[in-house]
């Protein structure tokens, strides 16, 4: 069954493996005459690259960006959008002692399960590099979503049980540390955490805040089809998320109605939420306030201390991952967060043009 | 655009009102052959129902449900089953003082933006029986999966702070009690604590948990209709919804490398995993270990006590709701999650039939 | 595999059979604030009701349809538009003598060769009663269309080798005929005809005309969604139906560039075409004129002459078919053409809104 | 709104213009385990590779696909299989006078009327050239046919009104004539007539036939995924087609239900049909018989002989198109109907894995 498109109006289609020829994406329905450029994109594949820090891998990966179609004089047609990235540093050899042995944490023992045997370099298609497909195609949403106002703020909160102060954000420093914190002291003291774990060949988990502003309301599609539904499901598609979490997420668990609940005020003339527990999505729907979603993403599998598996022939054994490998998942996947957010709002931004007789009319009369 | 429609190959299209005339969904894709009746659909839309203690809404509901079509001799057809359920108490008066006025914590605000007005009678589409649908289709999909050999255990794990003991689950209990907890300790606390609230125009938060046992390997589609993709857009389409997990859930962010992979092991001449952190799935499907999801609902936006709000014209007023609301959510939605998580299983377990060559060949040569 | 549902924005869900208990149609996605309500689409239904003269079934079938949901006070809301028709002459003892044998020309074979046995009872979902849910979501389908003046001229063109005039088209006369022919003396001469064919025991084929006047530029997406592919979809996808053909249909084959291609021109200030060959679409998207469809109808399958046939234990044997059957299916079917034509115009149009930035901006900005 | 992507199971998601970078597919859902290469691939896009006759179009174009993703030591793996074919020939110059100017035929007032503007080199998305995409998909779905024992004839069946005498079919001599007719009068009354037209700058009017044998009973969805249906719809999103017909097509509006009914008999004990009339297919779904399709292609529109148009500034003007040409589209077009029918089949085979509870039982259990 077909798993690799996402999307109902603009839908991206995926593909490419770790050590093969390339990756890329294919972005079908975007609408016509959105400016967008290779510089562009690049500046979201650039987010997610590793070679950056000390905790990120060490592969000297290129990974420039090539508009294939869809984009004439500096304008999207209408037509498909094909996106492709170049292998470029697909030697296998490291991975040579991964072929016949199920890694713990990793999807190698479930991909022989489902198709019998796989592509076993460098973890093939279920590799982190498949990201860059998302945040290609993320890159286009985003670019069509900046032209309605919608912005995004997206980094690590938390690494280990090292929490960002939320009460003061420092914006500007998000991109200015390697693990995308925007909080000065949160960094360097999950920066002391990380080397220590890596010293010790482990590895932490992390997770990720993605908060949008400028979202007009009225996106989201119930009963399935909800906001934070198709949030939900982009996100969680994203390998290692274990939790997503919109608005209070699971706090509102320990809460109650008179606590939770939004008050609704006149604020400037506009009706608006004088809290925003709800995360910005009610009934399903976006309530004009920011979108907050959050996900958690489980420690970095591939370790260097040895653990116990089994071989594809069904013997016990134990294994000791050798390659670079970052200790942390969140840093480097807060782009793609930000990109499958911007993937999901645009869809739904494209399918509610259609929601009432007055939209149509505004179009076509 | 088109939100009531889920599933791929099992297709889910729910309709109706919480005041319109009945409720209902139809179920496209359902194999052939499948014993099916309406005794057995019920018995899951009986453990949504009203009425059954102090602690949910006092509605006269029935709500039985027919088979109108795709089921012959006692057996699905393959061709759509039609299930309905007719409104019998839909007297309006009761709503009236919403009109005109946005509940805080509910849709009426964003249906009103979305769509330009809405259907105000009891919530209308966004109303708590819109979940009739989704558990008329769950017990389908539910009935499929036990030919499979696939069970479920599905519980409220948590109300306000009080958290059933998760080392001693008593899970006859779990039907024995009005919050569907397994744990008649945790359920005595729970009880009180939302007695205490519902005195004081209150209500609380919970959780769900979803245990699914039985599942085999290689169920879910990468990279983006991964299984845990797929249960958590499912899920996340639940009203009252605010967060997903699987497995460990948000508590990988505190976890190691080392702590939270799941070393393999073969036990009883089988590969499998020695712990689950996981919960069941490796990189986007199924392990062959127990699914295991938890929903966080927030509280029960109705609540008696009187709450800031504005009206449809913009002008800020004084809300207090009147009729019948239960104070908490998740024990009449312990089976609303059970069923989503029944029709994704399902709607996997469908697709995957043609995800390897070998597998056609059993069927056609 | 789902198969019963039709449509990517505008999404319809049919179910039922001939001898169940209803049938009906879930129209998801129409806009809200659509005016609609039972009357009109009564009248579509009315259109392929049978007993109306003596080429038409003399069940007795009255075929009222009830909006069971997504119109409040007049008005779409947005939300799923069910409709539904009760079966009101299901007595399944005429049927008897198929439920082991299978007819020529119909689906029994096949539906048991595909999903094991079949509901036998008047053909069950293979049944031309299945088309009700057609025509019901294709009237709400139209009603919308005619918000933007968009409209159809829908009849019989040709009954065996008898064809119309299409020089002198007399529009009145297509309601005013059993046979929902344009022109008197091609009436006249088929009813002799089909007298003919059904006292001998026989029945005939027939094609039927659609032609939308007003369809607005740019409806369709290349390169699969084109707008002649989602007709010929939409139209092939009716029982019967052989051969779909678009402008000039098959006479394409014997023509030349220069005869085919039609000449712009300027005509009262606007972009229009001297002719029309092209049947209103250019390169898959709608060109401003009038969409011209063409649907071939095999004759009705049941005739009383006896036919050799096999029984379901694999007996060669002779069938005589009871019951009353119409002895040509067109006149029934036009209906059904010009609801599934309006279906896919609809969808596309609503598709078509996001198809530009511009068009974004006339909602969002 | 996405229009390039086609399939339910096995997806295709096709991109690229007549002269951008490349022009490619990506098939999304092909079962692991199925073995191809790029020859395979190649021998399909070569035959409808130009230059090889005076019929065909001079350009030199090399066509060679590579697969860039989703096979792995020969084999598929299940995740998404990319195909490119760079565009070596895209000299812009030849096409400069068709900026500003609606040829007539053509896709260009069209797609300016949807999109605002349109890449106008070459025809752009709407070039012949986007057919690549198709045929190196329908390749990959023909060789997973032949694992199953369907196998394909394709022939141009008639030019003008010059036919092929269908009662002596040549099938070895349809590749040896480059214009894919299975019958050598034919062949030479239709190169004369070719040369002619060509010689008077116009083209001419052509049909494809295709035949597939060995399909299994049992394919295709009712009510709207019916198989005639499905192909319809992927053979009519074929440029240039203006009419699909299945088995007798247009001619059973002039027969009856007693000479269109194909009668069941017991053949070496297996239930079989004596005609074939239905063209395979009954109710929607296969019937065991071969499949037989027709599609009419218009004449080539771009012709040397001066026409009536429009420019884009809305002045009425006159055309003569230059570079080179196909006198006829059919002989280059065949291999894109087998093409999209195998896709079509393939899809619904994958779909028609899960359509019983016994299917199912035979790959889980």
């Amino acid at each position: 069954m077909s798993g690799s498109i996402f999307g109902k109006n603009l839908r991206v289609s995926t593909w490419g493996e770790s050590h093969g020829k390339a990756v890329g994406a294919v972005i079908d329905g975007c609408p016509a005459g959105l400016s967008i450029d290779e510089d562009y994109i690049q500046s979201f594949l650039d987010r997610r690259k590793p070679g950056q820090s000390k905790f990120t891998t060490a592969r000297n990966e290129d990974d420039k960006v090539m508009i294939m179609s869809g984009v004439f004089e500096g304008k999207t047609t209408g037509t498909p959008i094909s996106l492709l990235v170049f292998n470029t540093d697909h030697r296998s050899a490291d991975y040579g002692n991964v072929k016949d042995t199920f890694r713990p944490g990793h999807a190698d023992y479930t991909f022989d399960e489902k198709y019998g045997f796989r592509d076993y370099r460098g973890g093939g298609r279920s590799s982190g590099r498949e990201t860059i497909g998302r945040v290609a195609a993320g890159a286009v949403a985003a670019k069509l979503l900046s032209e309605f106002g919608v912005s995004f703020t997206t980094y690590v909160d938390m690494i280990g049980n090292i929490k960002v102060n939320e009460t003061k954000l420092d914006k500007a420093f998000i991109n200015e540390n390697p693990l995308y914190m925007p909080d000065k002291d949160a960094y360097e003291k999950a920066s002391d955490y990380l080397s220590k774990l890596s010293a010790s060949g482990d590895s932490s988990g992390s997770s990720v805040k993605c908060i949008v502003s400028g979202v007009m309301t009225g996106l989201g599609d119930p009963v399935f089809d909800k906001l934070d539904a198709r949030l939900a499901y982009g996100i969680m598609s994203i390998g290692a998320v274990k939790a997503v979490e919109i608005g209070d997420g699971t706090a509102v668990v320990n809460s109650t109605g008179s606590g939770n609940n939004d008050a609704f005020i006149v604020s400037e003339g506009r009706i608006s939420k004088e809290t925003n527990h709800s995360g910005g999505t009610l009934g399903g729907i976006s309530d004009g306030d920011s979108l907050i979603i959050r996900a958690s993403f489980k420690p970095t599998p591939s370790i260097y201390s040895s653990q116990k598996t089994v071989t594809k022939d069904g013997n016990e054994t134990v294994l000791a991952i050798k390659g670079r490998h970052d200790p942390v998942i969140g840093p480097r996947a807060a782009v793609v967060v930000e990109s499958m957010t911007a993937l999901v709002i645009a869809d739904l931004l494209l399918g509610n043009a259609s929601s009432t007789l007055g939209n149509l009319k505004k179009i076509y009369l």
